[in-house]
């Protein structure tokens, strides 16, 4: 099926994919004086003697907004905030859907962090998290950076995060079957914008301890010239051998390869010269880094794609509404690495050990249960690391 | 009932008036890949090379922000902006019920009008319209014009006109019954805040010449000392003959008072002392201006409240919903002033000839045929003054 395509025909049908839904009755005026006025002065009174009492009075406890300045979207780029807006909407309804979240999109006009900060900051006090989107490098991580400072509801990134942890669930599960452990492998990563260095950082967290990062040049070494700050810290904290060259240089000996930027710019010698048993998750979009078969023939033992149309999608839909769902049952202040590691570990370990296969290594993105987990996991972390307003 | 005290305990059971509901199925693959990646760059790229299509592929061209800086919650004053969210969320749950609009509430933690100007400006793209809420004067009018004079999608502060439309409709009607002319009559105003002087400004366009209006210190004079913009702005327009004195020497002779101030502030007297059959609309909230029981043993022909303890409540419940409804059909530019005279009329005339009394001059809030009314006549208005993009 031609899904672009056909997509379109469907939004024009759609006119939006989430709509308000009224959860109160309004039928006479005893109805009215309650939901509205004279009433609602009596609940807008609790919120003045105490700002947290939003949370119990209002639908903020479960409302996240999804915030794009449009500059980053999907693989299309810097195509403008209202042009955001089909991908904003449809992770409401996947919030909703999977996580019984109530998400709203919203498109600042500028491309300016300070002012998107500022955008943000001044009606944060509408939502129980920020889930910022589509934002793009560099820019994303001073934003989210700024925001996880000044505000007490959860931040979160989904561009990094969610599809660093979903990588890291992956690859979780693949070293499981090619027998091998995190501590102990070399993984190359293509892509230094937020997806690349967000994947790279995790997996420090989580426990690997050689990675090489390649942006568009090739190598990322410290000290390099012409790297933006992000690059810069992530450059002291990767390729401690201080290698230079190109990606293909990069992948000789690898055991893992993490590609997050350009179709097909990975060749089947590149795979033939990895380590044994070969681990390739090339999410470029929508044209992976290297056709799946050809990796295969080159010796890939698993491989994993952003798309769909492949075996093993590595797809953050799989994060997102558990991680906020988990976060706002315990009124998280942040999301902090505990959390994103248990989401991980989470998604990874939902996949049982008599279906788990070099083609099938993370749960379907619409299965629900798999969510469900997610959400336990995280707001069990979120408890234990101190950050939870409310005991779960 | 203590509907305040009733109030507070629904509103910790409800945790939230309004929700998000989901318009697309998500259940498979097949599902995902058209609501979201892959399929949904198509709409994307669509909306890139003409915004306008942002009305057409997402639920923009439904969506309206109700958005506070809770600086006048209903007569609760400045209480914050999470404390007025309460009641964005009630009229949230109104759009959805009496008009079909997906609303959301917003509020904004700024009292600065240039930050909430350029605040609302920065998201707009996420909506089709802009209600304004239970922003204080003389700042809710700076906020206001600026919106409207740099959006196209329609701006509408409801406290100003939602007031001022009701008004004029309960007061068509009452002129109706008193067998009044609106050119002929001489109106009392008191409280010259943003529904005030929305009110007088409104009438004036309706086509009533003599307003006198009074602010705490008495009527208000051209040229007179401590003015704000707005207020010196309405003394040109109103008390022609220049006088001055007190509420007590503005009601006297006049055929209407209408009070949008305080409790307890009218005597029985100074009903006695206007002209015969007079129209007392006393809408200080909770308290009126007068007990309506003493304003008719004083002589009143007619008295409407802003409460739903006594006949007559003057509620803009019974406007915005329709409002919103007729531009968004239309997708006018703008919501002017030959809209708001067509939902006032609309909103007058949809009570029966047959059923119109001195104690009954409005629609009922909650029924839903006038607000269709209301939006039909609004549509029609918009295309007839040419602000409409679409024709109805």
């Amino acid at each position: 099926m031609d899904y672009r395509k056909q997509s379109l025909i469907k939004h024009a049908e759609w006119r939006g994919k989430i709509e308000t839904k009224v959860r109160v009755p309004v039928t006479c005026r005893e109805e009215l004086s309650l939901a509205y006025t004279p009433g609602v002065a009596e609940p807008c009174m609790a919120i003045h003697a105490d700002v947290e009492k939003s949370f119990d009075l209002t639908r903020r406890w479960n409302t996240v907004a999804v915030i794009t300045d449009g500059t980053a979207v999907l693989g299309l780029g810097d195509i403008g905030p209202e042009a955001g807006m089909p991908v904003m909407e449809g992770k409401c309804a996947l919030f909703k859907a999977f996580g019984d979240v109530d998400a709203f999109p919203i498109c600042i006009k500028s491309k300016d962090p300070e002012e998107i900060i500022k955008t943000i900051m001044l009606i944060s006090g509408s939502f129980g998290g920020i889930n910022l989107e589509d934002i793009s490098a560099p820019r994303c991580f001073e934003v989210e950076t700024k925001l996880k400072e000044q505000l007490d509801i959860p931040v979160f990134h989904d561009d990094q995060h969610g599809t660093a942890i979903v990588t890291t669930a992956a690859l979780r599960n693949a070293l499981k079957l090619a027998g091998k452990r995190a501590e102990d492998i070399k993984v190359a990563i293509n892509g230094a914008g937020a997806a690349g260095i967000a994947i790279a950082k995790f997996l420090l967290a989580y426990g690997v301890k050689d990675i090489t990062i390649c942006d568009r040049r090739g190598i990322i070494c410290e000290g390099g010239e012409g790297l933006n700050p992000a690059k810069q810290e992530i450059a002291k904290l990767t390729n401690l051998s201080h290698k230079h060259g190109t990606l293909a240089d990069a992948m000789k000996g690898a055991d893992v390869l993490i590609g997050v930027s350009s179709a097909n710019c990975v060749s089947k010698e590149m795979v033939a010269s990895m380590a044994q048993k070969p681990i390739l998750f090339t999410c470029a979009n929508p044209v992976p880094e290297i056709n799946p078969d050809d990796a295969k023939e080159a010796g890939a033992f698993i491989v994993g794609t952003g798309s769909s149309e492949y075996h093993n999608q590595i797809n953050n839909v799989l994060v997102f509404p558990g991680v906020f769902r988990g976060a706002l049952d315990v009124r998280a202040a942040t999301v902090n690495t505990e959390m994103m590691i248990a989401a991980a570990n989470a998604i990874a370990d939902f996949v049982p050990e008599d279906k788990l296969s070099r083609e099938y290594i993370l749960p379907e993105a619409w299965d629900k249960a798999a969510h469900t987990a997610v959400a336990k996991a995280v707001a069990e972390a979120a408890v234990k690391s101190g950050v939870a307003k409310l005991a779960k």
